[in-house]
């Protein structure tokens, strides 16, 4: 049985396969929605048949990962921030139509918790939440050890916990959510109110490391939203392990320690005393931790 | 098989019996802390021996709940902020000893959210929360139909989560935690800023009940940082079902309405749309939930 995973991104999909022992294969192609939905899903099932087209004569099992409002158990994603808003968009029977496979979609950072849990930390902490900084700020949670979705599939949604009254304004049309100050634009717009004539988070991230004391307090600071959050997750939650993945998180230099003091000038202690603050390794793991979800969720 | 639940409260305590048909009998007796632990314990084993002693004949399963840092596998209290900020107390073991009965330690609001999920709720909601809201503001989870203890059993303690940043102290120590604005002394102290003469947050209630418009206005900010933390728990895990229970929740009259908003508010629908908010209808969940759970998981 091979393990197909597919990380829809809103510019690339990224598709990985494993045996369940090691990752066999990985490619990237551009996720075109500009076309439609159908056109969509025909592009997503032509990248899962040729991933399945190296492993002649093996089974598959095929999870999708995407971002927003997913219901599992339908096979529909009923949201899609990312995709032109698209709302109850089949996924999973069109692709099993299409592929001849079995195919399943799940939120996208459910699966990067997945990746996070059982390949990266090797499931050694059976709670273990994963928040994933990109343009938007998203979250999984493995509690004792399983994927916990919540009662309609929508747990891990830090990205839009508020941590400012009546504070930024967010991508989803709130204030002060934990993304308008943490996400990708969330950064750039702080940023830029400072002056620092930056594009993006990379430049950013590249003004800190030549050690411009403006770009450095900037992270600092979204080190210390990112604190609040985390701090309030990990009293509610109270997991082994919560690790950052993302495009954001290859600033973790700059971000990091003003994160870590905030958690550990928490004056309810327990909750930090063994808590692991990890930086994920790979930029792949939505795409793995789909495909080793759907090897050992079939 | 009887369950005995002892709820530890910080004047009174109440023992609660069950044959999880339903409660047989309940009584409370004054908590004495003052003459140190070893006479706490004594005092707590006379009750739990008075309780037995109705039910002649029968075996038992005894669950004190404690508010605090409670380690329920080693049966001790890590820390109990409301008995002179004691530190590991041990519980079950001495109480084993002096009654001769099978005795566990658990977190108070722990066994609140198992009284609201297994006796009101009637295990309906397989995914609530329950907020206990009294002096201090705890929290209890039940996830998938079990107690989610966390990682280090400190799981739910929406209390201290920071709702605004630099905000009021807490007891905790820390700044703008939710119970600095929402636990009594925080209700009252707002009051009082306010230049109203209440002394506790029942006679805010009173003067809320009587029209009194300022009093109005303290209870709807006090709905208004409920809703904010209490979305911010739901956008974490997706509850079924919110439980507020302890004595503030008798204003809910005077602050539900404005928590309600606040949750109808959000922009990420769908962790709210078909969320259940209940007020509990005991005034003794703990004790309840303790009884019912020392039966259901001896």
């Amino acid at each position: 049985m091979i393990g197909i995973g597919v990380d829809v991104g809103g510019s690339f999909t990224k598709i990985a396969a494993t045996d369940g022992k090691k990752i066999l294969r990985m490619f990237e192609t551009p996720t075109i929605t500009a076309k439609g939905k159908n056109y969509f899903i025909k592009n997503t099932a032509s990248a899962i048949i040729r991933m399945a087209s190296f492993f002649e004569g093996k089974k598959f099992s095929v999870v999708v990962g995407v971002a927003g409002d997913i219901d599992y158990q339908k096979g529909v994603a009923r949201f899609c921030p990312n995709f032109l808003q698209w709302r109850n968009v089949k996924i999973a029977g069109p692709l099993k139509k299409l592929t001849g496979l079995s195919c399943r979609v799940e939120n996208d950072a459910n699966m990067a918790a997945w990746g996070a849990y059982s390949f990266e930390l090797g499931k050694k902490y059976r709670n273990t939440a994963v928040i994933t900084l990109g343009t938007g700020i998203g979250g999984g949670i493995i509690l004792d050890g399983k994927l916990y979705r919540g009662a309609n599939f929508c747990a891990g949604e830090i990205g839009h916990t508020k941590i400012v009254l009546d504070g930024e304004k967010c991508n989803c049309g709130m204030r002060g959510c934990l993304e308008a100050y943490a996400g990708c634009y969330g950064i750039v717009r702080r940023a830029k109110k400072e002056g620092l004539k930056v594009s993006d988070a990379a430049s950013l991230n590249k003004a800190a490391d030549l050690g411009d004391p403006a770009a450095k307090k900037i992270w600092q600071d979204t080190g210390y939203y990112l604190g609040v959050a985390t701090a309030n997750l990990c009293l509610l939650i109270n997991p082994d392990a919560v690790v950052f993945s993302g495009g954001i998180s290859k600033a973790h230099r700059h971000f990091m320690p003003s994160l870590r003091r905030v958690l550990k000038e928490q004056s309810v202690k327990s909750p930090f005393r063994r808590l692991k603050i990890k930086i994920a390794k790979s930029a792949h793991l939505g795409a793995i931790g789909s495909a080793l979800f759907a090897l050992e969720h079939e």
